[in-house]
């Protein structure tokens, strides 16, 4: 079965990016985590794309900060999809991180989700749709999970309604 | 075999969309194209999300300008992937459109591409990409695609050093 | 008589809108509150808004932040006036919110206030205001409500002046 | 029966508020308008909103670029509800007017719409959706009219549909 | 002899404000400091302004947030200089401040300093600045001032000295 | 008597502080125009400061786009009131001039207007404010033409009525 | 002798890179032009870096819009010094190549320059700084030039006084 | 030998410029550090560069926030190279300081890093590869330098691989 691998700038953006592992397993999709540089381990990073993508690698997901090339430099390494997780390290809260991840070239594209944490979590919602097109099984654990966030948000309402009466 | 469902919130958004569609055709990915808005005629988005979801659709793409909300609609009606185009109508060049298509709350994922013209071709690549994970016909003309972008840059680099020399 | 709903995209904006609520009970302006979500329960945001305006709701107060449709989405599925209260959660400070909820395109015009605290403040006098203009008693008594906050900024002064004396 | 004020800080704003008065026209609604500024004309403008509101005005739109200060100068002196339209003058875009009129402090809202023509049109339809709420004929005319504009995305969706065939 | 006159929209900007007051105690200028809201209280602020410029008031510093118009309002009401402070309150931390204040349109400057503390200091010293123009005697108090504070810098840098070797 | 000092950092800022020079004409205040550049000619900004210090200079305008330092600059050499106009060269679109100008730190203080061609005009009208605290001949003038522009905008509006009618 | 190497992504960037190759050939110093994409054409990018170093590159000069990786893609591959020049491309103006170029994680630092056209002029004389470090000749020829530039913005005070006579 | 000048505009900026002293001792490069303004003490910093290129100084890192005219000014009194470190103090989070450090007009370049933390530490490492351009044996140990660099980001990873299994 194919799996996701997901790539982080640094050992910082971990407690970040456990939002993106947390949603794979609750959707049972396998993945790996490896920390690697865009520029400080080029080479690492480059080896570990195409070693993955041989292993049967269907898709990545990178997240870094700052001036945030992660997800492009991979991007340029595979034409594998890429999804890009923009990290708000730093002072500039993410706007930078947002800009370097997004407006990609043309014939490079990275799938670019939301600064932080709802990015992350997103990350692995995008990840399982995209596996879930050749998956009707993933499909439908996806559709289960998504009943269960509206459930979420009625029992939020529900115990509102409760606290208000 | 699946296709891909293209949709824009104004026909004034055809202009730019064309990229999109001239990378489809390229790769050979069948497509549709539909005008329909989130705001003004948000019934029809939705019969369309889920009447293209039964006729086998595989995933969407839908752009908007200023509080883009087109691609987070269709998002909220499918568990399909959705890419989503910002596209720079209006005063604000597309800072706003690109906020309210990235910016998701965590469980709705919408894959965002650059602003514009670019965003544009790369959600043709994306799409073709997130087929190609259960395509490998598909994939390798993706491949080949990318080797010859890449011949077109050494052919710009060589015709640079011509007119230098 | 008529009322006032207040919707919020999630449970985590009801501090931010009891700022609202507690202008609306001083000025004995009757009011629902739901949490309902554009992306996440969009059936139910589109039943409640139908349900609510049978039973003479005579606007929307819509709460959200990130990419924040919620009002964009109440406003496409009613013509009454929709207030739209952008939310400054997550890292980018309710720039995001606030361009997805005042960004409208032309026919679907969402009223927006200031992001936060103030904005949610400045929601509930609005809809009173818009009542108002069919309801002499409580434009009195928002007149009355004004004189009282100017009272108090003579007030702020005074207790300014004494200190410096 | 009532009507609604539209003031300009300037009379190059005119040829983007005609989008306002073209709407208000559709929809049956009088209005006023006049040149009049925040700054430039202070006294003038505080009497014109007196004046009016004791002439059954029902509410205001004012629009300025830059440090658009109208609409927040007008909403200090009536307690009727006024709609801010933000105009893209000068270099900055309508970053500027958008901020100096949306972020008003609690107590004194102005109702701002989307920056430039949009907003303008967006103006004259959320003044007819507050005059609505006590105008059961005019609440017709808007629902009938948004009707309408579906219709026009369904035949711009019509002709593309036509233009790729 | 002429003085300045603080005003502040809110008591909550007093503690920025007396970096400005400050500054003036330090130069020997006289001061009065009002809390007065351009929107809360029209009336009043505009009665001080007229009141204080007949009692021999030679300029006003005016400090606000957000949609800071109190600077601008005063300037419509007076032709001595007025200084804008901006004051960073809310989320959006003081850009929404300093566009509304700086941004005013041909006709009425206002004379706008740094957003926040920094600002509040500078306030202090231009209003000097202006009233040295014909005080010869304060134009060398300020001087003085100006020496000292390059000397505290020059002591910063010979503690730093000392703490590297 | 008294003059004005208005220096630019480039020829090409002149056709947008011709502004400011026919302000100062029409309210018959003195004044020299430069350019000279605080970075590629500061020893002879620096010789021009104080220089037209000792020929009885009262205040400087400067202005300058991108990273504008030359009010800045001008500041840290005079104890006079220095006047900063942001133009909007280069990309960024005057963001950066205004950041650059309006940001000083503690101590030395730049009057800042606004970006362009207003923030020309408003230097002019600033200038005369300053040199009108102890000229009341000029604030007489000043007075006079504040007049004639709100006159201006009342024909404006009379030539709106003919038009409408 | 040493010489530079100058990288554009795309052959579009070569009219806004000529203002660099200008300032080199003034300044007398060496340089190679090459187009080539930190994305589309990453092994030929990593291919020349090493082989330029091999035959004495001693800096890099990289130009690239939007997502603008390129500098960033050749510091990670060299410990030479890398300028990056943000290129206003694409709607937002070059924001998101300046901060794309500039916000670089500690340990691989990118020299940035202005956005556009001035940024490309100033990427020749930093190089040709750099390189000056070590060469006594170019730094007399840039001395030079700088005395040149300022005998420029002289001309031009002088051809603005003639013509205000 | 050649030596790198650190100058700051406040001692409150030391904190931060640590970070550019600590890679500078790592890689054996020799530096002076100096609290001067460009604004307090303009006249000290020009004597300061003067001197310092006088004893041999190579080249000169500056920091400053706001308005953060240090590195410019110092850029205009020599040729010698100069880079930027913009701080983020104040409210704006160093926006402002990026913008004012960065978008210098043609002809005197500031070499800029990144806002804070990061910025400081590549202001070392950029010091470091410009001097080593004409000293083999510097260049020899910021190669070792990122190899070591690079080891740790492959400890990271083990380290993670580790707790996750």
């Amino acid at each position: 079965m194919t799996w996701v691998a997901i790539l982080m700038g640094s050992e910082s953006d971990w407690p970040v990016m456990q939002a993106t592992t947390a949603v794979l397993k609750d959707l049972d999709v396998n993945f790996e985590v490896r920390v690697t540089s865009a520029h400080r381990t080029p080479a690492a990073t480059q080896a570990y794309v195409t070693e993955a993508s041989e292993r049967g690698c269907g898709l990545f997901i990178c997240a870094a900060g700052m001036a945030a090339h992660l997800a492009g430099a991979v991007a340029g390494h595979t034409t594998k999809p890429v999804i890009g997780v923009p990290i708000d390290s730093g002072p500039l809260q993410g706007f930078d991180a947002l800009l370097s991840t997004v407006q990609m070239p043309g014939g490079i594209p990275v799938a670019t989700v939301a600064v932080g944490k709802a990015g992350a979590k997103n990350a692995g919602y995008l990840a399982a749709q995209m596996l879930a097109i050749g998956d009707a099984a993933l499909a439908e654990r996806i559709r289960q999970d998504r009943q269960d966030n509206a459930a979420k948000v009625a029992k939020q309402n529900e115990s509102l309604q409760a606290s208000l009466n």
